[in-house]
């Protein structure tokens, strides 16, 4: 079946409309946090505090501008593996999240920072944006290659909406804790994703075969990727927890897990191939898992051994997953997953989840001290009575809506970008820049495999 | 006309001056500001701080660093588009810079930090000075593959100087507001370069047309310095806003504008092709154009959805500008702009100026509280009796300061380069690395073109 | 001579016992410090401290982050510039600096944050182990391309321990400051290196000449290492140095070096060259040596001028070493090293040393200040009869300490790596990738010169 992939006014439309729409919806909704206001100086004299370094700037800057590069720089370039498919990876990577995080600011602006008629805008505003847009840069990985920017957008809106209602039932009402995201990020990304891309199933796509694989320097550039997630994972995990120990805490913990998930990846890539060589994929995605599979406990006492075994565990499942689960998922299951998306956030993830649960069911005060206890887990307010034993069940429930809104979801979005129009690519054209780029691709000779 | 090439010893002697002549000034005249010196420890005990938090570097450290991202990386890899000239874009976008950063230190240092026969240098120093390099890195990108790395130095010489007496006139004698550089950075910087390089039209230069291109991979290695400038931008236009809601402020407008200039930008590149294709030269510069444009007024109260218009317009105006303007400027006013700066820099740079003066005119005790107003414009000392319009129309003054500044010192500056001795390339040799560096060039069959 | 290069198993279990010997040793040793334990809270407010900023975090997280940039994205891509062993730089020095940090927070811990029966990490200690790695990465520079990842864990083992066991001696029992680290880290990653090297001395290495230089797209993969090196090294030489006025100037001093190093290099590149062209490995490498040469004596009084007369020698030094020295080590000392670490380590790490004890020397209570001299060169407890001649004394016993036990370590583990069973590549199979990772390699039209 062949589909018009000329996007001159559908593209267009679709962006100017959705743009027009948020500066509408900004102008209607959004202001600036206190502080972020020219009356903080009021409200700082009010507070007896002698320095402007309580602003929540201070706090959350640093960690805010890494987090914003493994979006655009850590995302947009582990995905330009693929040998034709540089421009699109970090071009419509760099689209999506930049309108996901402007729908983002108002989605989570509606259920978090909504006051008197306003959403009020702060630094950790735009971390929170970030994150949201992280868990759709990770279902873009399931179905790399095979959709067009209209379909990304369209999915962009409906995921960010999902990804906000799912974080507001786990966070505010089942009181859940997980700053790094491991369910509310990487789980319900992936398997959304993967949900998707299983609706959108290719029988032909063996006709893209030859492009869906890497040639020497797309895999230096996605190490650029890679990497980049990689030293900033700590900040990610960070970012959000609460001032002092436990944004400390949270850093350690996934600078550990992030540290041993590298050599057992390495030591299940070499043993996974008959003459012990390692193979690329691995070193780019399942060093990056033990970050995934600490986003929920990192900020908890997980302790730096216990940050070691998440790590080591996620890097043998993680490269498991690439040799024999990702072949099984896509000839058996009709799930055709690009970059293998299940291995490093979906199987993470949930691993992530289960660790967090876990992790707060043993929380006592003996290890965080009486204020430490109320202060790490909230138990006051309506929450006074909890104890660890039930914030870990709440934990664990945390899981399974984040996995039950993913299906539902992603069954519902996978059927509205299956429609004819929105101008994806036919089967032998997928991964493939001049569908949608203007201008030059690699010369043939530049493919030859040398080994 | 063909001239030589050869730089043993100009280069070198270029080099080696300017450099003992900055250690003979620094010696003369540099030394640490009191907050980078041993006996910090006296005056905060003095001012009753308790907290080492309180110097100066806590609060401008990390956006220093993402600023110096930004000019060698950044900037530095944004040029590396053409398919031969990747080594010079990288490598003299290095040379220049540091050159410009010391030579920066002193001139901004005679003019802002000049006390008692010293300058005292600090953190913000370093800011203001990677700024000040960045209006040259911005005149490169005009003149760029056609000027040897002689001329450059030439060039960041005056243009150092120039920019700093243009600065001291807009932000001290008409007290201007102008954090994010809209005027002193990039409208100085574009005029001065397309000045420049009007003066050094090359009526020959399509002899090297084959070469002003890029292939796949050099577009790539761009992508990075275009999304590390991006990314960043939010730190460029608060490093040196006010402590507190100011620098938090300015950091939101610029993500905003940025965000919505990405999604137009999109739009125009599609419209404006015939088969709906984008074109990566916009992805690259035009998704820019909203942080440039939000330079002046994003640590005013210019609103989040005041900085979404900015964008939105500011992707459109600029993609406009790289399809009509840029072929109408080199052939009818003789104006070969390599980068397109006249599209990034130079008509976001005048927006930005007159989105200052407008949103510094509507500037109310209303908006900002009146602790705040006077906080934020200044308004004490002499300028006590000042209002928000008189503010707003030195403001618009600034503009028009920075485009005669940049106009004049462009055509005397483009004078200098004009003479024949400083080793300028041939107009068949421009865009081609090989006339300034040994070794390897990529073999012919990785251009091919495959569209 | 031909070895088994087939790490099947060898590479797998390394690794896996290598990590579960860590975790076991994170079990019984390692905790969280005060400032990342959930107590946080109750001892913040026995020390009448209102702001959770005093945090360590918050001091040094930013710096921390840049630091693990440089390591992972600096060398690593820093050492891709080898035609055919991208994956391999970038990869194994992924592999051994993840192990080398684990395994440096047990050793420095045990020396430096020991009480109680625990090892008591912080942001501190990570900093601390990532420098560690770092004089890693350095000797991981002279032996590229002619060692298995078998043998580069083995290496990172015994010169992590090494490294710890000097670092103690320096610091602890010599008493030197060193934050920077141009004895530890560079003096002794440098020429323990080179001393490994020397002893693996391959004698038929002509072999793989051809493959042992850049191509085109090699050389700007170098250039994102180097610069992440460059721009972040102010971070690197201030990062655990003592709050507030010694963090500020160490970034002062090592900006200002940096700057004046690059002039000189490019001035020696062109003016060593018979037609005056410059070469990429000088840009890439000497260009870094001013960062080195300030390790000692960024945080004390070197002035801002003493700084540039530091960058300035190196880079003549550096680029020196490139054109004449590095040949001269292979041909007569039989030192083959790859990366050239002696110009760019090497020396200016001894400079680094030299002028670090000057510097000491010349410290006087005039210039310091009573308390500003007392807390600088931590004049008290049994030091507080020392002086700035006993300090500038000891400094340069930490030289030459760092170098011999660089020499003997560098011995030792160079006769172990000598093993024939390691799996190191045959003569003919160096600097190249395909050896050890599955996949393509760069197609040979990519390779040719062009001029």
């Amino acid at each position: 079946m062949v589909w018009n992939t000329n996007l001159r006014w559908r593209l267009p439309v679709t962006c100017l409309l959705l743009q027009v729409a948020l500066v509408v919806l900004f102008g209607v909704f959004v202001r600036y946090d206190s502080d972020a206001d020219p009356h903080w100086i009021d409200s700082k004299m009010q507070q007896n505090s002698t320095s402007d370094l309580e602003n929540e700037f201070y706090y959350r800057y640093p960690s805010f501008q890494d987090v914003h590069v493994m979006i655009f720089v850590g995302f947009g370039f582990l995905m330009t593996f693929l040998q034709r498919y540089g421009y699109s990876s970090v071009g419509f990577n760099f689209l999506l999240a930049a309108f996901g995080i402007q729908w983002a600011l108002l989605m989570q602006g509606w259920f978090h920072s909504y006051h008197q008629g306003y959403i009020h805008v702060g630094v950790e505003n735009l971390i929170n944006a970030d994150f949201c847009v992280g868990s759709v840069c990770v279902a873009f990985g399931a179905v790399l290659g095979k959709v067009s920017p209209v379909q990304l957008l369209i999915m962009t809106l409906f995921q960010v909406t999902l990804f906000s209602v799912n974080e507001y039932i786990l966070l505010s009402l089942l009181e859940v804790k997980d700053a790094g995201g491991s369910m509310t990020i990487h789980t319900f990304g992936a398997y959304f994703g993967l949900t998707v891309t299983w609706i959108l199933y290719r029988p032909s796509l063996h006709q893209s075969k030859e492009r869906q694989s890497a040639v020497y320097h797309s895999d230096l550039f996605a190490m650029i990727g890679t990497l980049f997630l990689w030293m900033y994972w700590p900040s990610f995990n960070s970012a959000v927890s609460n001032h002092g120990d436990a944004q400390h805490r949270a850093a350690i913990n996934t600078y550990c897990s992030l540290a041993a998930c590298v050599l057992t990846s390495v030591a299940m890539s070499s043993a996974l191939h008959k003459k012990g060589k390692l193979d690329m994929v691995h070193i780019q995605n399942a060093t990056l898992a033990g970050g995934v599979a600490v986003g929920t406990a990192a900020e908890m006492m997980l302790m730096p051994y216990g940050s070691l075994i998440v790590g080591f565990i996620c890097g043998i499942v993680s490269t498991l997953g690439f040799v024999y689960l990702t072949p099984f998922l896509e000839s058996r299951l009709r799930i055709q997953d690009t970059c293998g998306i299940h291995n490093l956030h979906g199987i993470p993830g949930i691993i992530g989840g289960i660790v967090g649960a876990v992790t707060a069911s043993c929380a006592s005060s003996d290890v965080y001290g009486v204020k430490g206890l109320a202060i790490a887990f909230g138990f006051d307010g309506f929450k006074t009575n909890w104890n660890a034993s039930m914030q870990g069940k709440f934990q664990a429930a945390g899981i399974f809506v984040s996995l039950a809104m993913a299906l539902v979801g992603g069954i519902i979005v996978g059927i509205i970008l299956k429609l004819p129009f929105w101008g994806q690519p036919a089967d032998e054209n997928c991964f493939e820049d001049s569908v949608y780029w203007e201008g030059w691709a690699p010369a043939p000779c530049f493919n030859k495999p040398s080994t």
